[in-house]
């Protein structure tokens, strides 16, 4: 019971950390994912050719992309936290709506690492979520 | 030293089991997968629309490709392990060659967890590379 009480805290805690970084980040601010990442992050998305490794490489990306993803609100869709240890892998189904409206849905993938007291995200992964049209 | 030794053998070892199963794939057997994954996995890929969770339902939708999958051949282009714990995250980006010689190219992250001495999948992720084209 008090193991189930604490898988529960983490989870909400991980859901909480993704949902602060994504406020940040559908208002132009990407810092809110690159202040919990860590050194040794790996990323995909769909406009990427390759894997980006790392948090400097990361950041560099990030940053041409300030100002520039804007939306209205959103919504994570049946977020689910499988604890492995000292980790947390975090996957959901997202969707935000932009300024005109306009509906995007992604897959994403979150792995969390526990470090001290800190969770910091390892891996990333976003992708398009196939839509009915 | 010792730990460094461990790392690179279990980082060997996930490799490993991915890439058996991906042959198994690219012949129209789902079967590699569904044999290393583990109740609760979670799955994506851009083909759906929603996170598809645990391992039955993993193995409904697997069934029906069966057979329909072929590849003449695949690379796992600068595969990744990141260790948590009892867990492990595998990348990759993935190019495949069909029988006409078209080309696929993908990113996966595949998360696995220990199980005695098995490893074995929870979570999988599959959407495409973005190509210079």
């Amino acid at each position: 019971m008090q193991n189930d009480k604490a898988a529960a805290s983490v989870e909400q805690q991980i859901i909480q950390l993704e949902r602060q970084a994504l406020e940040r980040w559908c208002q132009g601010d990407p810092s809110g994912f690159l202040e919990i990442s860590a050194l040794d992050v790996v990323y995909f998305d769909p406009f990427l050719e390759h894997r980006i490794d790392g948090l400097r490489a990361l950041t560099e990306y990030y940053e041409a992309l300030r100002g520039q993803v804007l939306a209205e609100r959103f919504e994570l869709l049946n977020p689910l936290v499988q604890l492995v240890g000292s980790g947390a892998v975090l996957t959901f189904n997202f969707v935000s709506w932009g300024e005109g409206g306009e509906e995007h849905r992604w897959n994403c993938t979150e792995v969390y690492r526990r470090s001290g007291s800190r969770w910091q995200i390892i891996q990333t992964h976003w992708s398009f979520t196939r839509t009915g049209n």
